[in-house]
């Protein structure tokens, strides 16, 4: 939780008057969001989000970001849309930051999944696997296979304090991952970061995706082992297999996989595991006191990675 | 800026359904408050503040606030006002804590301090004043004159760690005050915590008061120090007599000082620096590394209170 970025009134109303957005009614930091500042924005014609983007974002990058977002917006994925300036520019800047006011999305996030969600989520992420194709922008992920060595040996010198053998087991799996990790594999723009904070509901129904800040283009397989990571594993660590097949199934209705995917999905799970678990890792060992953010626990990750080690094929996934 | 108690969509949509509010739209933590817990709560009827009361709140105290609000609302005076959930009940429970829904209020609050805020300030601190007058419930000032010792004493060892010295110049001021503070001046409902942030403007005029978690029977002319010293010392610390003698003319206008009330007020505003000076500092020594809420710098009072020992009248103030 935090609000990294304060911003007064009176910059505020004249960051607003950019924008045909009427006159500001209210304005409040939200707590939720690690990377970011977000202020919910009242004016008199509706609700908005305005974003400054701090220091761990590249401002390089926020085009992608931001298009992407109105690209799928106008392909009728539902997300937070940009809005342009009365001079066209949707990228701005508010108190020395890249700042973007975009749409308000309403919905709750849920924090029981049920295979409902599961359902939902894997039809929404297809979509937007679909909805990506022609989104003209590229952007390397800078959180892939390629990375996490660097990642790792900056850890791996103190990772006992975290776990005793922690350095042995990751680089392990690490020299695995590397070696298997396929060239060819359909790919696109991912979400790369669709845990269940960033899916919001109105009742049953899914209203909406939000936090496109780790987009980039990737295999459409290991988006997946990310969604599988994030929604079908229990509190207690335990694998859920009716809502990984129920998410996989809505998944594939929309965009069939290939065979080459299905296969390889225990690999890209593993990976997924490996990514959350290398950045948490990071993060918990950097911990600064009095930091805004509580790290979040590295060693659920583990959990996850140890399950999908054991997987033989996608059948334990519950596909064919 | 803190959100202390996280609510989960199941539990927030089971609370809400005990009011007539409609379908729950949104629900997001606000990074502003220190003591509590505060979300907006946005649904089919509009926009709402769901606070859930932390631990430093006394609740035994909340019917005095929640009914001190509602009762200037139904006034006239403009501020959150508690909804009634259809059994009656304004104070309820959620996730273990002591909860209430409010109305919404909009505005901003001042960064930068005019006159005319201060005009508006003084005018709508009176009219708070005066509408207390018939409120039945008492709550005795739980941070003044009585309690500054006890405060004093468990900061006085280590305060020389934030400046030298300090110890000896607070005990010769609490002597001071203790010695002086009167026993009969006009006193009702205060709101004992009128800081900026507290109150809500929109464009030029003042749309609302709110944070009524101070409020407490105590003298009206300390209720109008503590404003002086909230509103009328810019940043660099030096007095401004021109808000100050606005502030304190557009009270006047709304109910007349009495001549003693007047006379004291250099020692009200001695004694209100005094309150903000020992809490900070009690703040400040017993931060705990990693807590959410970073403590404020107790020596902008000392600054303050050193400005008002000089003092000789209220002709200070810019009143006759």
């Amino acid at each position: 939780m935090a609000v990294y970025t304060d911003v007064g009134d009176e910059e505020l109303v004249a960051f607003v008057a950019a924008y045909d957005l009427g006159e500001v009614m209210s304005f409040k930091g939200i707590a939720e969001g690690v990377e970011n500042t977000n202020y919910l924005l009242q004016t008199t014609t509706g609700s908005h989000i305005l974003t400054l983007y701090e220091k761990r974002v590249q401002v390089g990058d926020l085009p992608y970001f931001l298009g992407f977002m109105e690209h799928l917006a106008a392909r009728g994925v539902t997300c937070p849309t940009p809005l342009h300036g009365r001079d066209g520019a949707a990228l701005r800047e508010l108190c020395g930051r890249p700042a973007a006011i975009v749409t308000f999305l309403e919905g709750l996030w849920p924090r029981r999944i049920q295979p409902q969600h599961c359902a939902q989520v894997g039809a929404a992420l297809a979509r937007l696997h679909l909805a990506g194709t022609d989104f003209p922008l590229q952007r390397r992920n800078a959180l892939s296979v390629a990375d996490w060595r660097v990642l790792y040996e900056s850890c791996a010198g103190r990772s006992h304090e975290i776990k005793g053998g922690l350095a042995q087991i990751l680089g392990a799996e690490l020299d695995h991952l590397e070696a298997h990790w396929p060239t060819d594999l359909p790919a696109g723009v991912c979400h790369a970061d669709l845990f269940p904070d960033n899916v919001f509901f109105l009742g049953e129904k899914l209203s909406g995706m939000i936090d496109f800040y780790f987009a980039c283009n990737d295999f459409f397989a290991y988006d997946l082992g990310i969604c599988l990571n994030a929604w079908c594993f229990e509190h207690d660590g335990s694998f859920n297999v009716t809502k990984a097949r129920i998410m996989l199934g809505h998944y594939r209705q929309v965009r069939p996989f290939s065979d080459a995917e299905l296969q390889i999905l225990p690999l890209m799970a593993r990976g997924s595991a490996m990514r959350f678990l290398l950045t948490r890792l990071y993060d918990l060992l950097n911990h600064r006191e009095g930091a805004l953010v509580k790290p979040k626990d590295p060693l659920e990750f583990l959990a996850i990675l140890q399950f999908h080690q054991q997987v033989r094929g996608p059948s334990a996934y519950g596909l064919e």
